[in-house]
């Protein structure tokens, strides 16, 4: 084989065989094919397309590139759940106890934060003592005995998915359908999942802007999740405004303990009831259907089990679960500052992306790979879309620990936020969710 | 500047500027931009093209990479020819010696073969004592007094050229008209040239098979030429059988000398004739007029002066100009094989990319850069297309110093020549004439 051919066939609009597939991310990833002919395939790969097939196959070869996680010790079906990424979307540590407490094993590994938007990882490390980083056999040991535990992502995981990102990256091939969702699944599937709900963002603060993208790649991900065997359901969610009112590490354990204890949010309690329902329905439960399942997690959610699965999985991870009881538990920042509104009017926006970097500037994140990040700092937004603000009261709240961060992150956040005379149509929260029977409009509006 | 704008730019369509253009060229040929970002970049342009304007500006920036021949230490508009590889294709030494006869001064650097087709630097390294590497004071000194010369190119023309088709070469980005017209052009400006004349070659023994592809690739020239304000007229010629009968180094020799002397093929001496026609034109001579050119060129021909003129430049440059006094004059190659018509018929195809192949085996060729070649090997074909032809009668006369070859050579040849009971349509020998006011027409038929 020669990666010439593969090339030209793709140039060429031909669908690739599983083996040529296979042989090109095996030979780059060890080394013999090198940048310069992968660069030339990836932008053929932009122009062309690929097949669903072709794309399935890309996932398998990126998966098996590297560490394959096994969860065989852990009993049940193991439903992992990943979000494309946003702004304040601390779901994991709300869903992941709800599905946990109705009896499914959750076996989580999650990344870190970059840019605009934040990793759960950092945000468990908000909680004092909390280890992200476990011996193998102690994480199992963990989901078997408590029923939920979260991790750092391994090094080894689909270094294929990794070597080919970096250089996409660098190439101008990042955007592009299969691409992108064989990178997301060939990860999940490295990680053990047996079944995969998916959380598209869709908006200004999202991967995806359009939703027309944004329904595209989760399409693609659930028809990837089909083809190589895992069951697959993706919502798609909005990130034009943040989700909840928390932006930062410890401001977002804060809220998503205040969820499980129901006093969350409602656009944030909604759409972690709706991924974690998916889940369940993944794993079996409510008889195989939707509804029952919607219930068992929204009951999971109001009677308290929830809450007590996420404070026994940070005491068995080291963490102090103490400080998830009631809010201002968590060591606040050194200034706290105001963002008000300078005339009267509805919010008309909340720009998800502008408020991810305020967050970053005020200290909560990371703008590059190797920065150090403050636990305490960033924002608590006090108005969302569509509600009526007067001149002068507080939008925002910042959290920091500098007062020329404070000043950098005052500008930002007053210019992310929008007001006008008349009442904006609300976002919708849950656009669609599609799954491998199509795609059903769910169309829910924030805040209702 | 960042490349990956630059690469980004050009996949969403955008025309690129000069700067981005020249940016890049000079980054990449002095190493600070890396391979595999000009490998998408070449392929994203494989996809969306480049306008004319791009494609002047990518031509500029490759031809200022390296070395700028100075010619202006000779008098007069000095006119390159340029053809795009063949078979047979002798037409050099023989339309230089027309268009110096004529006055006009012919300072030319010629390429070496590779493949299938031959090269003009090869076929005169065939006459003892030929020197095809000269100091540049001595070149243009030979190009003053005597009116023509002919060396191998230097090896600092265009370097970003060479780095890019080497690139392209094996990331399947070579097949783009903009890249090959660009590439070609870029030599021809940065060797010198006032005016380019372009003998397009078409059909099975040509870089570009289909007529439709070489007329693309002749206008791409053309508008090139204008836009860097060098005057340019291409040819459109056939390449479907060999041009003339002779196919190696020694044996084309002979064949153009024997042209110079009013006894060359016919459809060789027509294509000569139009090139140097083309050529007289560019220089101004002829009253601006094409049909006073033709004239001229057909006057220098029939009255001995170019065969002079040709027979001054190998003395000059070293060669024995003895050897093209009459033909056999060369030294034959220990082998002489006749290639025999099995059946009677009318010839209907000489396949010209398997004669040149052919004549790579029989030693005069190089199927890989370092490989010597043997200026005695070669073949002659005795009959050409639409040529009655009775069974057992000499198709191609082989010549070879070993008996593998020879048999080789003979099972290729046999295979490449077609003969069937109808008389076949001939090939247009020149199809068309392209310049900056149109393509016009000229489909004169072989041996007509």
């Amino acid at each position: 084989m020669r990666m010439y051919d593969i090339i030209v066939d793709k140039r060429n609009g031909k669908e690739l065989t599983q083996e040529q597939i296979a042989w090109a991310v095996a030979g780059y990833t060890g080394g013999s094919i090198p940048d310069y002919q992968v660069a030339a395939w990836l932008m053929a790969i932009y122009f062309q397309g690929m097949t669903e097939r072709e794309t399935a196959w890309l996932t398998d070869a990126m998966a098996a590139s590297g560490e394959l996680i096994d969860l065989a010790a852990i009993p049940g079906i193991k439903v992992d759940k990943h979000s494309t990424g946003g702004v304040g979307d601390k779901t994991t540590l709300i869903v992941g106890p709800i599905v946990a407490a109705c009896g499914v094993p959750v076996a989580k590994m999650s990344g870190r934060g970059l840019g605009h938007t934040g990793g759960t990882v950092d945000k468990l490390e908000a909680i004092p003592g909390f280890q992200t980083v476990l011996p193998k056999e102690e994480f199992c040991r963990i989901v078997r005995e408590v029923g939920i535990a979260v991790i750092g992502q391994s090094g080894n995981i689909a270094p294929a998915d990794k070597k080919l990102y970096a250089l996409r990256d660098v190439t101008g091939t990042v955007e592009n359908i299969s691409l992108i969702a064989s990178s997301i699944m060939s990860k999940k599937i490295a990680a053990g999942a047996d079944a995969i709900v998916l959380d598209v963002k869709t908006g200004r603060g999202a991967f995806m802007e359009t939703l027309e993208g944004s329904l595209s790649l989760a399409k693609a991900m659930v028809a990837i999740g089909e083809k190589v065997g895992r069951k697959t359901i993706a919502l798609v969610t909005d990130m034009d405004e943040p989700l909840g009112a928390a932006v930062g590490n410890a401001l977002e354990v804060e809220e998503a303990a205040a969820t499980l204890r129901g006093r969350g949010p409602e656009d944030l309690q909604q759409v972690c009831l709706e991924l974690a329902a998916n889940m369940l329905l993944l794993a079996g439960k409510g008889g195989g259907h939707i509804d029952g399942c919607r219930e068992m997690a929204r009951q999971a959610l109001t009677d308290g089990r929830a809450f007590a699965k996420l404070k026994q999985m940070v005491a068995a991870q080291g963490g102090d679960p103490s400080y998830l009881e009631e809010s201002g538990s968590f060591p606040a920042a050194p200034l706290i500052l105001p963002v008000k509104a300078r005339i009267s009017g509805y919010v008309t926006a909340i720009d998800a992306l502008a408020i991810g970097n305020a967050s970053a500037v005020l200290g909560a994140g990371r703008l590059r790979k190797e920065d150090d990040i403050d636990h305490r700092a960033g924002l608590i937004l006090k108005k969302k879309i569509g509600q009526w603000v007067e001149e002068g009261q507080v939008l925002a709240e910042l959290h920091t620990a500098a007062a020329d961060k404070g000043e950098e992150g005052s500008r930002l956040v007053a210019r992310a936020i929008g007001i006008g005379p008349a009442k904006p149509q609300l976002p919708l929260l849950i656009h669609s969710r599609v799954t491998a029977a199509g795609v059903e409009k769910l169309a829910q509006e924030t805040g209702t």
